[in-house]
């Protein structure tokens, strides 16, 4: 069941430690097949290393469990909100990677202040609201993508053009098309993370790339004229 | 004697190199048979290539030597006092790694900036008050054991719930219900300390998280109705 | 065709992750054959893993493919421009490693502050005026040389003993007598980018080194009298 | 001739690259042969990746090579100024290791912050003077040295008790009883420049640690009495 997208969330999971992403089992990978409704994904605090493909959960959009005999993620509600609302993507990262988590724990957005940033986010990279002490105790991680949905939907802004967050206080979700791109993107979040921090260490005021600069490197690379890579 | 005890002993102090956790001899795991009172730790100044298992060094409670060629790790009077005091835990490791160290070094406790000390770490992860010279002068190792002890007792701290601790002007110490377990909770502790050093950079003012949010991530992990992981 | 040059822009390229200056594919290095006046460029989006000699391009100084099957980097105008300037250089590295990169997003030059800048670039390294929304919408890859050109030009500079340049908001480039020489020069950008950063953090107020003292350093490598290294 | 010595010198310098403390060819060791007055330096602008044993050089301590056929590397003249002052030291070693070079391009010494300083450096690690114009001209390696030995002079600085320097503008120098513990103490050199650092990013205010924390620390590693390592 689902042979080839099981095959791509394992190695997707395994790309999280060779990108340096995660410490121990702080992250996981999912992927959804859409037509059937199911959602593969990482178990819950399954070393890496040891990691196979036997132990991948399948759950469906409610979070039952469909196959596997391990407990899924304990972010799987998460996931499985952002399937529901993002109808466009096809795989979900989460880590702690620690550059993004940074700006996670300041409760800061990420401003674009250079063309590494514009070459994969469209604009600012936001960060969630605090979630309240009821929204904690009620259904923790469902409420955590129910707040990354209310900033996408106050801030007007799309999944597709937009493929991660911070959530105050946590850490980093990405998303792309499919679970491998999912995780690239969270390699560039990281890099771009970094790179900002550093930037406002040598300019307190550094304002944001123009807008045109912002749309020049996305388009160029996302656009329907785009020239970047192969066609 | 102690051969299953030793031999997690070894594993967990060839874990520190690996974890990027000590420069040359800079650390020592060590853990205790309850039953025997009997502690087995690093020898003093061995490198960590070099370390065998015939190397490691059994002391009774009182320092006391009981087994092994070599001098037992300097710090040893320091987990002994900890042993004594801390009843439940199983093993103890001293490094200085260096985010950690940093913080001690300031002389500043490291306040929950986000989920991933809080995942470990139940608050704040407290720093000692630093030693006066008559201390240091008296029985300098012992002594640092002491005030970490004095630390967690007006603070009313639980040794479950924060295993770890800065020695000011010094390095960490960290523990765990058996060696292994030590050893995770340093290097958790060294991504917490350079992840909250980083948000601080960020935003000087920033806040510890919430109260709920910290019992969440703690109890979801720790707690009788922990449900991170697998049974 | 080239056989040679393609050979030396291959490894100078596989040098790039090598010396930790890519994430993916965001690098790029090309080498000029001045007789023929072609240049052998990294294709465009191509990972580092899977790259290969056959697929390399070659274009001429106007940008025309002349070999190969894949698109160029999309930065080759860039490169061209450079190429047509700088008519000394032999081979052009773009990255957007990380150290560098912050310094051009923060749109400062980097001052000499120490020997290690003085053994390679004699002065400061140029930071680039922003381009203008016209300049980016009209030809934005070859604009980006233009805009370099224009700061060595008003500035005085010479590609010889300035082998590198940040991009405002964008990332460096740098150059040198071959390709591999290029990309020595972006490896040492990385090094003193970083150095010069943390010694900002030490000393806000930290000024320039002296002019004589720049001169030694650069002279003893660069010079007619130079002494470093063998004959 | 001097086999075990160039053996010494050669192991040494192969480890600087495995301690991540150069890029390139940015550093050199060297070793003494007391009895004769000859020294074994690493040659100039070698890269580390092909160093023989047959390259390294044998000067005498006017400097005249007394073996082999490559140029003995360009600081030669001031290990050998080194050398002359501080007569009990049997290796030296340059690095322009980014940590400490950060402190040296930002012309401060490093205040001794923690037990891992104390452990090596008794005391503030020392930052020379910047050297004059008049200096740099006339001999610029040699008056390097000496301005090594006026600060140590100055200070009442023993080169046993503080085995390292900062030149200012430039980097750091490194010795010990021979090539390998002038190595160790380097590598000790750039872990404890890189926590100062970080130290005062935590605290601008932090004050050096207690006379008798440095007394102790130094001490039982190095006095008398030390009680650190294996007899």
């Amino acid at each position: 069941m689902l042979e080839k997208l099981k095959q791509e969330v394992l190695e997707a999971n395994l790309q999280l430690p060779k990108h340096n992403l995660v410490t121990f089992t702080w992250g996981n990978v999912s992927g959804i097949e859409r037509d059937l409704g199911l959602v593969v994904i990482k178990p819950s605090g399954v070393p890496y290393e040891s990691l196979k493909f036997d132990d991948l959960v399948v759950v469906d959009l409610e979070g039952k469990v469909v196959e596997g005999s391990l407990r899924p993620s304990s972010d799987t509600p998460t996931h499985l909100e952002l399937y529901k609302e993002f109808t466009q993507i096809g795989g979900i990262v989460h880590t702690h990677s620690p550059w993004a988590t940074t700006w996670a724990q300041a409760c800061r957005s990420i401003p674009p202040l250079g063309t590494t940033h514009a070459d994969y986010f469209y604009g600012e990279i936001p960060c969630t609201r605090k979630l309240t002490e009821e929204e904690i105790s009620r259904a923790y991680e469902a409420e955590t993508g129910k707040v990354i949905i209310e900033k996408f939907q106050n801030d007007g802004l799309d999944s597709a053009a937009m493929p991660g967050v911070l959530v105050s206080n946590h850490a980093p979700f990405c998303w792309g098309k499919d679970p491998q791109q999912a995780v690239h993107n969270a390699v560039v979040l990281e890099e771009v993370a970094k790179m900002a921090l550093q930037t406002y260490q040598l300019n307190l005021q550094q304002q944001p790339i123009g807008q045109y600069l912002l749309d020049k490197h996305y388009l160029r690379k996302h656009g329907v004229h785009a020239y970047y890579g192969q066609k």
